[in-house]
This record gives structure tokens, sequence and C-alpha cells, in this order.
């Protein structure tokens, strides 16, 4: 196998995030389920946005926040994403690039504007998201490289591709391509919602075709419709190489092929906005297992990433990951 | 082998527990380390008593707490102990016995009188404990029938008995009957200062002779001088048939031959009192596997009985077990 040019190259919906902070009569008022994703259309973002004040605009996605956080500890990261030629798709390809990620996807002349997710963070810091996908559902097969995913020993997959059909087939192109080439394939199943949407096809591509799974509690116990964490933990046991199972609060379990890890939480200071957790967890771990670290010190690098995006508002990393995982490793 | 008579037989340090609420500022006075179990003198016990008002008296002991969580889910419990025929030996032999454990060790005639543990709860509810072993510490080797450990599927040994020379040997006598009669041998760490005191004859002990280990965090990192609790999972695994490790709040990780189970902590209502937690775990997954469950209801059934000793003083159950455990099995 040819030498990686990259360690991880992630593929997903291209979002700008569109963060707010909420009282819980919000959520209720618009009956949004809290801490999930929902999809809303153009007619339903335009009303939304209208009815908040004092919006701060970042980017985000899901897999663009893991990958900004591969580069962040000095990991090489690519990524794949569509959004417009409009004004806040030159904001996220500006951010994406700024951070230290290749970016080559081609925007979109016409169509949707860039997709935009509304955050809305209530006094718990916790989050609701609305998505309007927007430009993030063309991304089409042509989008996808097969050299690019050749040449990077991880291809890294959100849930969230499978909403659009589009999406799903260059999904299917970069799983190919990898699997054709001896390269892992990372997924997150990405929320509990949209786990309920494609069980069957989420449960069958973990057992068949993915490598590395991320997964919080309430995704796993979904996918296996568990009644308890510990039984999700021993359903996904065997189906892929490393589960890497996310706990808020509890920290993560990491069940390899052999071993089990149980890794605390990382505190850094006050949890300010959990937005990017997962994503961020996802970077640290795929980083350190980039370095040919064993699973426990890649779950905390994953902890450490995920302890630092919780501590401000926003789902990217501001503090000096490098340095913090410099101490802990010493 | 013979159709075992006893479920479990527990062999420990027969004691009265002396519990009474104090400030913080009475530990720091006093230099006792918060959490941990300082064995202390008859002068420092007398001392100690005379400082104290509004004292409750139960019957106490790790492992008799144990069998005694046993005998409330409908578990065959024994217990080997030694008390002094005195008021308070009068006592802890009428409460094992009404708890329905077997319980025939002679009572001393002469010598030091029953043994004490005086349980300072802070408001926090976390317990620091002096403990005065006056008679358990002549456990003798005669105490201990060949026969009735023959006869129990489970031999559960305490740490705590390695502090008495005479009671060691007990102890030694104790798993070589179990081990000669293809019986398995339980064994509690006790305590993380205990752990200190014999880091190496545990370590030795736990890999050769132990089928089931018990240990909190703190007592598990101690005895591998682990740097974390994941450290300590990965150290112990293999070294005997099951290892259950607690974590307070954050449940419990059981480690298996070929399987980890993470199971979470039972909550019954407000915590008032941590006193047997540990003991009570031990107790529920005793009778779990005395059941033939697997190694996850042992868990749950070890958190469900600690999650009820917790909220009343004390460190035996008072609620029904019995009941509660059919609910978690229906």
């Amino acid at each position: 196998m040819e030498q990686a040019k990259l360690d991880v190259l992630g593929i997903g919906n291209a979002i700008v995030d569109v963060l707010v902070r909420v009282g819980d009569g919000f959520l209720v008022q618009r009956d949004l389920p809290k801490g999930g994703m929902s999809l809303i259309d153009a007619e339903r973002a335009l009303a939304l946005h209208g009815d908040l004040e004092e919006t701060t605009e970042v980017s985000g996605g899901s897999a663009a926040n893991t990958v900004v956080g591969v580069a962040a500890f000095g990991g090489r990261a690519g990524y794949v994403g569509k959004v417009k030629a409009d004004h806040l798709g030159t904001v996220f390809a500006r951010d994406i690039r700024a951070a230290g990620v290749a970016f080559d996807t081609r925007p979109a002349a016409d169509g949707p504007p860039t997709a935009r997710c509304f955050v809305l963070v209530t006094p718990d810091a916790q989050r609701t998201m609305c998505t309007f996908l927007g430009a993030s559902v063309n991304l089409a097969e042509s989008d996808v490289d097969e050299k690019q995913v050749a040449g990077a020993r991880v291809t890294y997959l959100e849930g969230y591709l499978w909403d659009a059909p589009q999406a799903r087939k260059a999904f299917a192109k970069a799983v190919a391509a990898a699997r054709k080439n001896g390269r892992k394939i990372a997924f997150t199943l990405s929320d509990p919602f949209c786990v309920d949407r494609y069980r069957a096809d989420f449960q069958r591509f973990v057992k068949e075709d993915v490598d590395i799974l991320f997964a919080n509690e309430a995704e796993i116990t979904s996918l296996y419709a568990a009644a308890s964490f510990d039984e999700a933990l021993q359903a996904v046991k065997g189906h892929c190489e490393v589960a890497a199972l996310t706990r808020s609060a509890k920290g993560s379990v990491i069940v390899g092929r052999g071993d089990v890890h149980v890794i605390d939480a990382h505190t850094l200071g006050p949890i300010v906005d959990t937005t990017g957790a997962g994503d961020l967890y996802a970077g640290g771990f795929l980083y350190g297992l980039a370095q040919g670290h064993g699973l426990g010190v890649c779950g905390r690098l994953g902890s450490l990433a995920a302890g630092e995006v919780i501590t401000h508002l926003g789902a990217r990393p501001v503090a000096d990951l490098k340095a913090y995982a410099a101490e802990l490793l010493r």
C-alpha cells in the first residue's frame, strides 16, 4: 500500500452553524425535542431565522468539525462536502482551510443556498439543532475522488449523509474506494433520530463495512433497540474493529477486538455548550489512531478534545490541542 | 462435587458499627483521612467514643454485611467471625442470625471486647471509619470448619483479615479448603489503605487464588499503582475469572474472561450514607452468580443492593430486596 497522504478524510454535510442562546420555552413552543436534530425545509429555516436575535455564525458540520480536530492536533486532514458559491459557502471554505484542512470540493453555482444548522443552546448547556440541508444534499458521486480516498488512512463518514439520496451515492463511492485500497472506514451514527430513520441500513453497514464506529449512548442503544447501555455494548462487540461509545459526563467506553477500555471524561472548565463534543471526540481519537497509539490513549485524546470544545460556544477547538496532547502523553 | 449447602460463606472481622454524623472539622482535627479506614487501639477507641454524641449501634463488618445481603435476596449464606461473649457480641450474633445467616463461631470467653467500627458520616454522605479490632483478631484456624467451606459454592474473604496474624491463618485454611474441594474463592480488597499495607501479597493472592475479585476504584488503582482506572482495568484482566470494580456514582465495570460489562449505578432515592455500598454490591453480585445469571445481570443485582443500602443509615438492607430483584429480572 502506498504511503498515506492524509490521516483522515472526512465526508459530510458542509454546514454553517447559527448559534443562539434560547430558553427552554422556545423549544417547547416550536415542538423541538431537546438534544436532538430536526431537519427543516427552506420555509421553516427562514421563519426560525426571523425569530432569532444575536446569532453567531460559525462553520460547522459534524465530519468537518472532526477533521478540524484532527488538524488541530497536528494530523493531516481533508474534507469533502458541498456548499454553494454564496456568502456562507465562502465563510465555510475559508474557515476549514484556515484550520489546516485540505478542502477542494467545487461549490455549486446554482440551486439551494449553503446549508445552515440553527444550534439552540439552552441554559443547561444542551444543544438542540434544526438543520436546513440546502446545497449540502447535492454532494454528488463526482465530488468524491477515488485517489484521495485511496490516499487517506481513514475515511470518516457521517450518518447524516444518508438523508440525501444523492449524497448517499457519494457515500457508497467513498466506501467502495476505501475497501478497494485497503483503507479503513470510520462512521458516526450522528444522531438518535438519524438512527431511527435508518436502523436496518445502519446495522448492516456497521457489521459489513465499518472498521471504526463512533456513537453516543442514545445512538448505540437506538441502533440495537437495547434496554441499557451494557446491552448495546454487548451487541456491538465483534461487529467492527473498534467501537468508541461516548457517554457525556460518564466518559467513554471503547470496545476493541480483544479489549475494552473505560475512559473518564476530561474536564477543562465549566461546560458552556456541548455542540461538537462527539465530533471532537472522534477527531482526537482518530488522530491518536493515526499516531499508532493504543485504544486507551486514543480515548483519552478524544476525551481531551471533547473536554476543550464544550468549554466555549462553537464546535471547533480554540485552545492549543497540540500542547494539551503533549502534556497528556508525557 | 457434593451439592452445595451454602451459596456464600463469608469470613471476616465481626464488628459492630457505631454510627454518628459529624462535620468535616471533626475529621480534620483528628487527622482522619476522609473516606478511608484507620485502625485504632483500645485507648483511642475509648477517647473517640467519649467525643461522640447520639450514636447508633448496628451490626456491621464488611463480609458480614455482604452475606446478610445474599440472605436478603433469598440466597443461602453463612458467616465465620469472632466476637466476645459480651453485650455487643450478643447483639452481633442476634442480628446476623435474624437476617437468616448461619453463624456458629464460638464467642471468646476472655480477651479484648467485641470489635467496633466508628463510622463518621459527614454531610456529603461520605463515611470515614475508625476500627478497633478487639476480639475479631482472635479468629483462629480452629474457627474455620473445612466441611463448611467444602459445602459453600463461594467462600468470600475480606482483605481486612490480613491485618491480624492469627486471622490470616484462618484465611489461609479457608483458601486451602475451598481449593481442595473445587469451590470458588471471592475476595474484596476492602480499603485502599489496606491495599497499601499488603500490595505485593494481595497482587500474588489475586493472581494465584482468587476467582472473583471485588474492588472499588481507589483499591484497584492502588493494587496496581495505576495512573487511571482504565490502566488498572487492563492490569487486572486475566488475573481472575471475574473482577467486579465499583465506581460509586459511575456504576461498575465487570471484567470476565472474555467480556466486559459496564453497569450504571442504581438510584432508589437521595443518598444518606454510603456505608456498606461495596459490601452490598458484592452481596447482590454473588447472589446473582449463585442463581446462574450472566455477569451483566449480576452487576445489576449488585448495583440494586448498593443503591438500596445508601438510602438510609447503616450497612444492612432495610427494603425488600427480593421484591426489587423480581422487578429487575422481570
